[in-house]
């Protein structure tokens, strides 16, 4: 399926990417609009990516003040004084990178893996017919395919974003309908279900 | 086991209860300290506490002006401009409360749950012979004991927690052994691993 996979990617098991969507995404009043950076949200994601022996981990921001601002939380601690501070946090930080949309982000992928990825959206509600259940998406991420993962901030990715996905994957339920995690939260009990263990 | 319950909690599935510690916790160097609150945390514990059904979410610190700034940030989502704003995280922050030490949210447990509470630890190495794994915990959540599940913030709780609690829950392990998420990730893998779906 992939012939000319870069070295070092055949040893692997999940081809597992992540994207931190900023845009485009929707306010309360269901409007589009660009969010700003979170930097714990940068941190807490690139340490899930790295406990999940995730691929790379894409901050997707179009604003350039914002991407300014993520580059130097992640060069912080991957080449200035956090790196030395705190190596357990460099590797995870190694995972990050920026990039202005998230067709860049597919691209990415598709050059390193020889092939374009399945592009799973996550949302808070069930949108059919592109569903997702959490056995479906572990039987795609067995059968190895390349697969990025897309977590929207704000009050979720905007509808153009679920369209051009694959699969919406089911929300996070846990034990009644309450369903307002932080995409923090979310992000790690979704990846826990997807690839823990 | 608990004859007394106040009514309404024997409607309830598993009596869980947690606690975000701040003392006493270690520092980098292994030494204990106490932590400063960071209001994120309150927020995103209190959303999965509501989540996952818990009963209770308490902040514990010592210190008089972490706790001031806890029941600020508590307040203004309970009663205050976000009350208005955000009704979905109102109903999260009404089940945290702040308290000074963990013996303190035993025995608001022991209290309202007319038993004193299991205590499990949590930590980022497996300590025998408290150990205890997912399953085992699911068990005794399942069997409906009253629980308390200790989280530390900064380098975890001190030594002198782990003593005084019944188990020590298993680390959280993605697919390696890279084992640093933040407590709000970790947080969130956990509840969902004991009474998730």
């Amino acid at each position: 399926m992939a012939p000319d996979l870069p070295a070092g990617l055949e040893s692997s098991g999940t081809r597992l990417y992540v994207a931190l969507v900023h845009y485009p995404v929707l306010n309360r009043n269901s409007e589009r609009i660009a969010s700003a950076v979170t930097t714990l949200d940068i941190n807490d994601i690139a340490r899930l990516a790295k406990t999940y022996g995730l691929k790379k981990f894409f901050v997707v921001t179009p604003l350039t003040d914002q991407q300014r601002l993520a580059e130097r939380v992640i060069r912080h601690w991957t080449d200035g004084f956090g790196a030395a501070y705190n190596r357990d946090r460099r590797t995870a930080m190694e995972l990050a990178a920026v990039l202005p949309t998230v067709e860049d982000a597919v691209e990415a992928v598709t050059l390193k893996e020889g092939e374009r990825p399945v592009l799973i959206a996550t949302d808070a509600s069930r949108r059919e017919p592109k569903g997702l259940s959490y056995d479906a998406a572990r039987g795609l991420l067995q059968e190895a395919r390349a697969t990025l993962l897309l977590f929207g901030t704000a009050w979720g990715l905007d509808g153009e974003v679920l369209e051009a996905a694959d699969y919406v994957l089911d929300p996070v339920y846990g034990e009644g309908d309450y369903n307002h995690l932080s995409v923090r939260a979310a992000a790690a009990v979704i990846l826990d279900r997807l690839v823990g263990r």
